[in-house]
């Protein structure tokens, strides 16, 4: 089989204003960033003010494991399937980080026969998003900074800074620095550090806001320090939203491009999944759900991470109401779930599945308690075998589930079709009853016990001392009412990430935890959190090349 | 009047494709960013490779001052009046960096009715350029700490590490900086400091690459450390040119925008003009010589050291000759320069101007070494008094130059008629004889004692220790018919920044060198040189704002 590039590379793809034209989107509401890529203008926002919502299908996984789900390449594949099936459907999607991209990861526009394209441009600036996002955080910290430098009139306690500059790099030497150093015109010495761009909280704040209005809104809540006294100062207090506001003016318009197949793709924005929602801009899915009568979107990492934040932070935000979920799983991920090792895992083994499928089971059961109808879908290998996949479907079966097979990365959306008939037959037949799983009045450390217990399936929840303290802080500035966004790993139910199928007998412990005052959740640290990774050995990077006519190789 | 946003949002701007019409640009080969902005294809340059031509003028001042100049509204503004005298002409300027723009200076896309449009987009993110730039740059640096961090290899010596990190952004806490701190995972601990992004090397070899396999070649070139055996390591050594080259295809591409009046204007790279040459790019240049029959484009600062750096760097390197230089100089600078405070240069006072008229002197005798015809505009204010005129008038003409008045501020191309009927007819009738200062086989320390004695005025040059041992290392390396780029000083013809008018009996002290080995020259340190400028008092970033319907304000 071809490499993900060569096989984006081969595809026909239409002129964007052609795949706009599927969804209505006069040309005029484009604005174009080459021949393949726009950005969809404010006006077409106006103009569909008060268009009915489509239906919104989220595309959601069981635990990653190295042995890869393809949660993106199923939603792509379900895209182009529903499309294939004459649905007026797009799929919305978050932009790639271009740090993970030369690191270890390489890109994220799905794989195989089921991609965003064009994957290049996607993968690397793509329409700049991201950039702007880098330069409004940046110039935030350089205004704190110079604040400070100036006189200080604030009052900012120089010890407890919060906004961090960023780079959308894995640059590990960043995690730890000291800056201000040299004369008195250099400013004053601080330790600091950087965090990954998709780290940031103007990140998190691109992606919940609903217009410019509310982005202004949110980036002057911002909380960028403490003052001496203990009382927050915001980026309003510095007078910084209206600039940073001017730089983010385009990075919130969503985008417009295409998959393999020349079905629309709406991709915009990208949070972390841990220290943020994971989820792809409210902007982005809400005009999606204007202009498609199917939505098929994905959030990161897990269900019991990716899912419940898309529920709990995003739609309880954004009033958004999720009609189905299509839960991934694989064979292979289930099997290493059970025990059997990386290296084992093409070969049929009914023991290891049945001691990993626990996890999947117990995914459907969280997704259950949303009230929104779940499909599971088993993204094909070919060492699968009829006895696995049979074990699967009696499984689900049991629980309430139907399961599709599907082969969207070997054979695009013809091997989505299943998948996408169940899709709309689930959206025609059973009716979500959308809940989300707290009320915003729950005080913030039983929001954190009710997530672990129900979600994650542990016993308690205990608190460390620098824990309480913040979460008292935020709670006296009256922000109890925010929603938890809980940072854990995302390899096990569990905050341990070596507790793989359905862990229990365990208590997830919370260290610590911060207030995104603009983005508007607070984040409950359990265990450690990387927010800004490092490069590993032999870095993508040393493998990517342009020769003098400038045909990429490497990127994938 | 109006302020300068104000003006440039009152312009009718035309759809870029109109634009690109004058210039026969076929609509296939823009690739379009919005309505107004293009990219210029490498399908256009490669249908270009063979034409002719046009003829070139570089706009340059002297000096510059408090009082301001209008070197760039000249430009913009020569480049409108020759499109109304129906000539195929196009301006060929710098993209403006972020940071200045957020910080003290504002934006740098001209002035008055002399502007190149959309101004907020060129001010902003534009198409992206730089923050490619600041991308590449950053993945240099954090593939170089990888390496060092997974075993270092190629030995290099963590004390002598040349590459910088950098930021699109005015920065001061960021000068001097301790990277690396934390635990083992954390990366190697060592003093550093980021620069601005226009300071930094990849921005010069943007601006000098003429082709993709030129770039590629220069980016492999570049030293980004030293072993501790004293041998250089490169970007190639590292095997990064391809992710770099990678990062920057697009950012090579020279941009398509207009003037207020609807002429075409390319606008493209934008390095420092002290530490680098200062000059757009040799690509966006050489296109527009291919697509224009005049092309008028400018260099950072006085020409002591944009121009000097446009003939012995750009030109040097790119093989382009120079038809014509345009000498821009204000009545009140010359006062200015004369002795008079900034608070009286509204009064006539013909004995501060002929004090200070000596710097334009010097400028006009230099411009003639190079053996380019020079007209001389006096940017018109209307504290300007007919004597005063006069006085410049007879100064000049005593020195074989014409003077032309410009009011291109007040009045657009109009305002430009005479300025550009004059290079017309220098263009036509007066032949250049375009020569560079000094030979590329002149050792290092001559260059440098050439440009200061030459060009400066100076009786000499002293070197320090530190200076001589770089300038030799730098030679034993093999680099020594690089030519020199020396980074001084703007604000007087000397070392000195107090010393204004035509400075003599003084030396200029080099302090230190260093090589760009993948831009090709050398740069000699004459002064403090300020790689990360810091923010004001009051950065300019507080009073920018974008109401809830997107319009901005406060941006000039």
């Amino acid at each position: 089989m071809k490499a993900d590039i060569e096989i984006a590379r081969d595809c026909r793809m239409k002129p964007i204003a052609e795949v706009a034209r599927v969804l209505d989107i006069p040309e005029d509401d484009l604005e174009l960033y080459g021949k393949y890529k726009a950005k969809l203008s404010d006006t077409l926002w106006n103009k569909l003010a008060h268009a009915p919502l489509g239906k919104l299908v989220l595309v959601t996984a069981i635990n990653p494991t190295p042995a890869g789900e393809g949660k993106t390449t199923v939603t792509v594949g379900l895209g182009q399937a529903l499309s294939r099936l004459g649905k007026r459907a797009t799929v919305a999607l978050r932009e790639p980080s271009l740090g993970p991209c030369f690191g270890i990861k390489g890109g994220a526009s799905g794989g195989g026969y089921a991609q965003v394209v064009p994957m290049e441009e996607l993968n690397l600036h793509f329409t700049g998003d991201f950039h702007a996002i880098t330069s409004a955080n940046n110039l935030l910290a350089a205004l704190l900074d110079n604040h400070i430098h100036q006189g200080n009139a604030l009052g900012i306690d120089s010890k407890q800074i919060v906004i961090k500059r960023c780079l959308d790099m894995n640059d590990r030497v960043l995690r730890n620095i000291v800056v201000g150093l040299g004369g008195k015109a250099d400013g004053v010495v601080r330790e600091d550090r950087f965090v990954i761009s998709v780290a940031s909280e103007i990140m998190a704040i691109l992606c919940l806001a609903g217009d410019l209005a509310d982005l202004k809104r949110m980036l002057g809540n911002m909380i960028v320090a403490w003052r001496y006294d203990g009382s927050p100062v915001t980026t309003a207090d510095l007078g910084a939203t209206g600039a940073l506001a001017v730089l983010l003016k385009d990075a919130l318009k969503p985008n417009l491009v295409q998959t393999l197949e020349n079905s629309p793709a709406i991709v915009h924005g990208g949070p972390f999944a841990n220290i943020a929602h994971g989820c792809n801009s409210v902007r982005a899915t809400r005009l999606a759900l204007k202009l498609a009568d199917v939505v098929v979107t994905e959030a990161g990492f897990g269900a019991d991470l990716g899912a419940e934040k898309f529920f709990d932070i995003k739609c309880r935000k954004s009033g958004l109401k999720p009609d189905a979920v299509v839960l991934v799983a694989t064979v292979r991920a289930l099997k290493y779930n059970g025990g059997a090792a990386k290296s084992e895992l093409a070969v049929e083994n009914l023991a290891a599945l049945e001691r990993g499928i626990v996890n999947l089971g117990k995914h459907i059961e969280n997704l259950q308690k949303f009230g929104v109808p779940v499909v599971v879908t088993l993204n094909a290998f070919v060492t699968d075998t009829p006895a696995e996949q049979a074990l699967i479907s009696d499984y689900c079966r049991a629980r309430g589930c139907e399961v599709v097979l599907t082969e969207v990365w070997e054979k695009g959306g013809e091997g989505g079709m299943a998948l996408a008939r169940s899709v709309l037959n689930t959206l025609e037949n059973r009716p979500s009853d959308f809940r989300v799983l707290y009320p915003d009045a729950m005080p913030l450390e039983d929001k954190i016990a009710t997530i672990a217990r129900e979600i994650y399936g542990a016993d308690g929840v205990t608190f460390g001392p620098a824990a309480q303290k913040a979460l008292k802080k935020i709670s006296d500035v009256g922000m109890a009412s925010f929603p938890v966004c809980i940072a854990k790993t995302q390899y096990s139910l569990s905050d341990d990430p070596k507790k793989l199928g359905r862990p229990e007998g365990f208590t997830v412990h919370i260290r610590d935890a911060y207030v995104a005052a603009g983005a508007g959740f607070v984040v409950a640290l359990a265990g450690d959190i990387m927010t800004m990774p490092g490069l590993p050995k032999t870095p993508a990077a040393l493998g990517i090349d342009i020769d003098d006519n400038g045909l990429i190789s490497g990127l994938f």
